[in-house]
């Protein structure tokens, strides 16, 4: 590669986020006990603001957001039901197929414009088999919001709440993958516990956006959290002196989200700057928090594109044959955004 | 109801055959014996009947088409992979998730056409994850021929031949619910071995259109019919003098394919019947088997249409609140389908 | 084999029984109709007869006492958790792990001395890591009664009063692997509602002792009884025109219980009379109902002792190095056991 | 509670460990990547350091001990076989049946004198039902040591080879909960490769005796430990920054081995002082490492002498209803485990 490691501009995706110093320094001085006992203090407090910030009753911290998810998937179903989720949803693409390997349910899988989940979708995929004892129930509606792999688009309050009153007359649980719903609520300009109220549970990650380094919290009921813990426990997830992993989320729970505007702000620079090449399909108005996807047009290899990029210190990711991914993050500065439009412009006109 | 029971004419499914004189004979004077043990000496003539005329090396008999299917994608597969599918296969909508609940695999639904799966469905839903570790990797394909919920078509040879050469050099097992291909060699005029030859499996069944009581096969290798006798006692259908259904079996299979197409030109007269119908949305070229499948126009109802002509001794489905299916079979013979045709029309202009 | 085929005298198992004449003629005439939609009227019949001589609200027919035993596995518990079995048991030794591979529960094993659980094993098995959260929680008890592996022993009403009583104390569901309940019932003189009255599902064979070729049945409330439908689907026993062997299996439930002293009879007469060689330790007082169980003594090597008995005619069970077992049962007379027991103590002579 | 928190002992488990001082600076300042992506350096150095030190190909970071155990499971059976195990083993007392739950595996346990398990007691439990297609099969033999339950008694080289070699005989593979092998090592004065080297795969734990927050590391061929990455994707075991708890990680492997033997002294000390009392059952010969498991005698009652040592600042664990364990660690100076002693030995005096 002709770039140096300090030139490089990693935009594959927000999980590459580093510790700031700030939490590497409460790492370090991280007061901390047995967590399978219940007895980590920062890991505790942690989960405390968690539960505050969401409105919610409890949380428990997971080392990651398909553990989160997975035990919330766990949670609300038994074998044999079927899960509700969009097309592309994180839960259905990269968790595994754990819906099916832990959980035992099918992912009744249902594309959606924009990624974005309605009631009216939901209502024809529980579909005519309701209630009869020789088809599988659904058991479980997951939504995703910001929506990951349609481009970060935001479901606004009002589809939720459609989806949270369907779902209530028709007794099912509703589970958010909301790994980035504090990105949604930047760009909604919403306090989190409105967003989530109607969710039985959420799911976020402190370790995207927020830059910790390991962390996703699962909130909901107390109920619903004591029995998540059994799910941890059986899934490895109970960690013991977690709380240095806790000092650091702590920092990215209450700080972080104040500045993610920022990278939807440069997000938007590079989707706008993507835009004026005639070889490129994208739709501006996807473009609402921090991801960027885009089309090639005509014979456009998208892998081809990447590994160009990549030579010039521009990390990006392929998602499909013909559509690139960028998301921006706290690693990547408007600077840094600005030299890397500049060198995604120049070789998508080698395409040409 | 108004009709006297022998006055029913029963279109809801070819399941409700009942099983022929000469089958109750076989059954009553079966030879028989402990086939756990592999000593039932009906089920063995049987199983063996059924890899010849399928050319495969062995076979294994399964008290139901959906325990053939849930032992052949248990075979081959592990949990955590993908189950390619079309969208309204059985396998996916009428076996209880098993897929999941059973081998841990996710299906990964696709449209199709008529329920035509092609190859460049498969390729695309195979998709950009493969060999990535971290996505769930695609673990066996599946077809349905004929497919049910589409309305009885027919995969045409040149289709699955393409289909084999894609998945043998993606090197990806194919397993066919062959619950009804029967019907599909009756229609295209193909021998048995030459319409399933690339298949590793095939699941068929004597239960429908061949009108054995109980019973379907599971055809393959020798080596994957032994490894399916675990999973056949794991599932509970390692039944013991199972002969007494075998021996019914044995006529289905042997005299029963020959009568197929009389069951194809009866739903042929239903549907050409029903199309005159301004009520009603049918797609005759799908017409192509034992299958009708019909939607109601502008307000109709299909539960209300079916409680209707429940009234008056015609037995139909509605498979969702506008579709409605007959499917015709050997308990149902030309007059009766006539007389199905003509109340059936009488209730759809009442409708309009 | 030297001997010809109506000379063997089969005392493998009590499943190898073939199907009366009458119950030929049953099934050959029996009314039928669709399963899976409730149809089928002899099934209908059965189903309520079992559930009538064993005092209960409903049951369903399954084709094998596995699935009957693991839909009540599955109904009992969930995932994760832990079913108390003796350390022989069927549901451990014979049912291909679905305990876990179904249910993913563990089996928690305790040995008890002639397979007899009592509540002070039971109690010790849920142990001190009850209500913690970080261990798996026992979620069902299984009785085996007659226990098969232990030699056909009976557990006695006195035993299983106090196991229901102090379930019910522990809040746990306990479940019987009744298989050959009809045994213990004829050994202890007890009607088959008292002897089951404490368990919340009873799962009973049709096709060991009492000679049907196929099917078991499982009895409970209606609650667990719908529930269990919808397992038997999933497991693939959803049989269509089941009717044909359920008219055996009402034959087999009305009529062959009162003959089973019989089969008890003809065990002991073996036993006392394999008890006579001194190559041999067995219990006599745990032949109680018609099973034998004995173990060769010294260098007594059982699959040879096995081989040659079957050179003779005689078909027993090497059911481990040194273990022989012979069931008695409809299809093997008086004369025939005692010419058994003649054979064997020949061979044994050859032992010594 | 009347002792102020820094005078509390805690002798419930080596898991409450807090990390130094040295591992607190190397989580600060580590060098961090996204290890999904396999950039994580400082994960990457502590995986290569393990695989060095055990002589094996290729090792793996994951968050607890009780998913590195579950993956090996995972890695070497498939659903519906059986896992060998000792009576008390953690896998099956402490994992929360996934080895039944994710695995679809049954545990066939066997009960070893001081949880030993030899070549003898495996054999057998292998079992008559090797090679019945109507039996579930022994898929995996698993060790532990130390044995946790039984007291950390430690597996001596010779008996383990004697397991490997049985294993390769039947084809099977081994895998070992070295959760505490640092601590046999440290007894048996042997090095890692050479007490390990017969082992497919081998699970440790950072987080016990080493004194790491959290963490354990998988070792094995490159084959199993690639295999490995996916079911810990699975799992929700595939952090990002993982880097911060490899720091410490790699400071527990390298440096704290070397004091294990004090930890061993103090456990004897703690022995010895206990067996002083008449109220208490101890073998003496079965302290070998760093845990000390006594039994009261006569009335005496766990829970209760636990819960008034608590009182005095003594934790210690009640893991029966009569029996008391002490485990020493690197948190618990030799100053501190002699005042551990005199005040147990007042509070088994109060019992007498």
């Amino acid at each position: 590669m002709s770039s140096s490691p300090e030139a490089i501009i990693d935009l594959r995706s927000d999980t590459v986020t580093r510790p700031t110093p700030a939490m590497r320094e409460a790492m370090a001085t991280a007061e901390v006990g047995d967590d399978v006992y219940g007895e980590d203090p920062t890991i505790n407090r942690l989960e405390q603001r968690a539960a505050e910030i969401f409105g919610k009753e409890a949380s428990i911290f997971v080392p990651t957001g398909s553990m989160g998810n997975q035990i919330a998937i766990r949670l609300h179903t038994e074998h044999g039901q079927e899960v509700i989720c969009e097309a592309r949803s994180h839960i259905l693409d990269w968790e595994m197929a754990m819906t099916a390997a832990f959980s035992g349910c099918q992912v009744r899988m249902v594309a959606a414009e924009r990624g974005i989940l309605t009631w009216e979708h939901i209502r024809s995929a529980i579909g005519v088999g309701a209630k009869m004892y020789y088809r599988a129930q659904t058991g479980l509606i997951c939504l995703e919001n910001t929506h990951n792999m349609a481009g970060g688009t935001v479901t606004p309050l009002a589809v939720m709440e459609e989806v949270w009153a369907g779902a209530k007359e028709a007794g099912l649980p509703v589970h958010l993958d909301g790994a980035r719903i504090f990105n949604a609520a930047a760009a909604l300009g919403t306090d989190m516990a409105t967003l989530t109220s109607g969710f039985d549970t959420v799911n976020f990650c402190l370790s995207k956006g927020l830059g910790a380094p390991v962390g996703s919290l699962l909130v909901g009921t107390r109920k619903h959290i004591e029995r998540a813990r059994i799910f941890r426990k059986a899934l490895g997830g109970g960690m013991r002196q977690a709380g240095v992993l806790a000092a650091a989320g702590l920092i990215a729970l209450e700080q972080m989200p104040a500045r993610l505007h920022e990278d939807h702000a440069n997000a938007r620079l590079l989707a706008e700057s993507v835009a004026k090449s005639d070889q490129v399909e994208i739709d501006l108005d996807a473009v609402q928090t921090n991801i960027v996807i885009f089309q090639l047009k005509n014979d456009g290899d998208a892998p081809s594109l990447v590994a160009a990029l990549k030579e010039k210190g521009v990390f990006a990711s392929a998602i499909s044959p013909r559509v690139v991914r960028f998301v921006t993050h706290f690693d990547v500065d408007r600077a840094a955004c600005e030299r890397a439009a500049a060198i995604v412009n120049v070789e998508l006109q080698k395409i040409a």
